[in-house]
């Protein structure tokens, strides 16, 4: 009689536990995540005017991509939609308000791959280019190589008839006046040797991206990200955004990733790549993975920023190790969500 | 009785079993490994004469980077001492020597990675730089980025009073007649749609790089790796030489690893990277990882080249899916090893 007893919880509590799992991992036929940058992005900086801004702007282009997927169009499609949307508003660090280099001005990073033939594509230090997302994936299809830069990769977009737009374009009167008090920090601090990393401002400088991960209804994976960089950066730095398996990458097999955040700590961890991996060699959850990576493996390292992913079974992770993400998402039922705040 | 001998066989079978791993698993203190390039390497192509000053300068510069290791000094001394006698041979696709772009001159990547600190830095598209290894380990140590590019890279090692040479300095008459040759078949496959990737000797200008991987007494590890790309390469191509997990990784949990062949696809495949991830995720064993990313993974895209790689207990790997690499070991007794073709 205490062995049925005993056997019939152990039924019950197995029945349980695969109905969690089986709530956990709900099977969506598509679906999509965005996002307008990690980083220091505190409620009490922020008025109701811009945060309204902000949350219109992730709606709308959640939605883009989210239509795109719905009439049975490709994940590659939605997400390059979805970024030009985001690449055309002044409000984030990509394209038309991108941040200015030590030189005043903008230069533009963005990489693309394909989930399926784990293709992809990318440019960096674009200064001509209006969407660069768009040119990192006529790289990817159009081209023998995987990542152009410089001069080459505005050449290369001319060729392919993509809009290009003189400097003046990208630069906007809120990234002036930021890359002014970036320099006054730095001069500040090596002035006084005052440890400039612990400045909220400087901190908040140092990144700024956008991405789109996206599954459509043929199963495929896409991921891209497109980014200005850094406040001030020099020497035509390159950052993790246009880094395929550092700021994007995208496997059929597991997911799709885009990264935001201090991109050297990116490069340096791999961190698209390593979701992935994890996913693939340890059977890790999308969520688990994406925090591993970002609280354990960047964070240890002293880096900050969040991620993005989402898996060939429409789980999501939006995962940050900072105050705040603009970040949306929809599944293929429609429900939307917009975020902001880490703690929404 | 019968059950006796049987487990008499088991335990005489485990006791081999655990021989064999012993054998497998010797623990070297130091060690280092060099390549100076996969590719289309054939005995039948080579003259007695150039074999003999390849397998020289390869003995060179394992010898000298197996020096540095031996008196105490640093992974990253050795990865970079070796790495600058094969940046300055014009034997090699990198520094001196170096192929050239469809413009007529060498744009140089490289990068290095410490296992230690998980630090890198690295440089892509410069075209002065002497030795862009040192520039890399520049980058690393005295700039807040991982990756400079183009002219910034340049100006960036004028600043850390490395050596800059002109344009004429890296060109070498045979790189000059490659590129002849590599456009000439790109002209004729464009107007006969001939499949130019058939071609024996435009495949053998996709690639060539140098590299070195280290183990020091000290325990870590090191690795770097230097490059001028691809002959003919357009639009500021950017290959795989300079991104931290696809041309070079190294972590002192698992192992240090430098790719080489046809970078687009060590990009894509996050190969450098994925070397490590299968050792830590999946206890594979150096060789094991190495072959499957080179021949399951890369070979299975359509990617060509070969990988060398080191873990911290000395083991190593030179794989390749094509018919030769210049390469070379030593291990902490002294032992040197060079090769050229797949099956010597």
């Amino acid at each position: 009689m205490k062995n049925i007893i005993l056997i019939s919880a152990f039924i019950l509590l197995g029945c349980n536990e695969n109905k969690l799992n089986l709530k956990k991992e709900i099977t969506h036929d598509f679906g999509i995540v965005i996002h307008g940058g990690a980083g220091t992005i505190l409620k009490k900086n922020m008025s109701d005017e811009i945060e309204l801004k902000y949350r219109n702007i992730l709606e709308v282009a959640v939605k883009a991509g989210h239509e795109i997927l719905k009439n049975g169009g490709t994940s590659q499609l939605a997400v390059e939609k979805s970024i030009n949307i985001l690449e055309d508003s002044p409000l984030f660090n990509s394209g038309k308000g991108a941040v200015l280099n030590s030189k005043g001005y903008a230069e533009l990073d963005a990489s693309f791959m394909d989930g399926k033939s784990l293709n992809a594509g990318a440019v960096s230090g674009a200064k001509k280019i209006k969407n660069p997302i768009s040119a990192a994936i006529k790289v990817m299809e159009n081209s023998p190589h995987v990542m152009l830069s410089g001069n080459g990769a505005d050449e290369f977009a001319r060729q392919q008839n993509l809009e290009l737009m003189n400097a003046d374009y990208f630069i906007t009167e809120r990234r002036k006046k930021n890359l002014e008090k970036v320099k006054s920090i730095e001069n500040i601090s090596k002035k006084t040797s005052n440890k400039i990393n612990y400045d909220e401002f400087y901190k908040s400088q140092l990144y700024g991206t956008v991405g789109c991960v996206a599954l459509d209804k043929h199963g495929n994976l896409a991921a891209g990200t497109s980014t200005g960089g850094m406040t001030n950066k020099k020497w035509n730095r390159i950052g993790d955004a246009p880094i395929i398996g550092a700021g994007t990458y995208a496997n059929n097999l597991t997911c799709a990733v885009s990264s935001t955040g201090w991109g050297e700590f990116f490069i340096r961890t791999v961190a698209a790549f390593d979701i992935a991996a994890l996913m693939e060699y340890k059977n890790y959850k999308i969520e688990d993975a994406a925090s591993l990576v970002i609280n354990d493996k960047i964070g240890k390292l002293g880096g900050n920023g969040g991620v993005i992913a989402i898996d060939k079974k429409g789980n999501i992770a939006m995962e940050m190790n900072t105050p705040g993400m603009y970040r949306a998402h929809m599944n293929s039922e429609g429900k939307i969500l917009v975020k902001i705040y880490k703690d929404e």
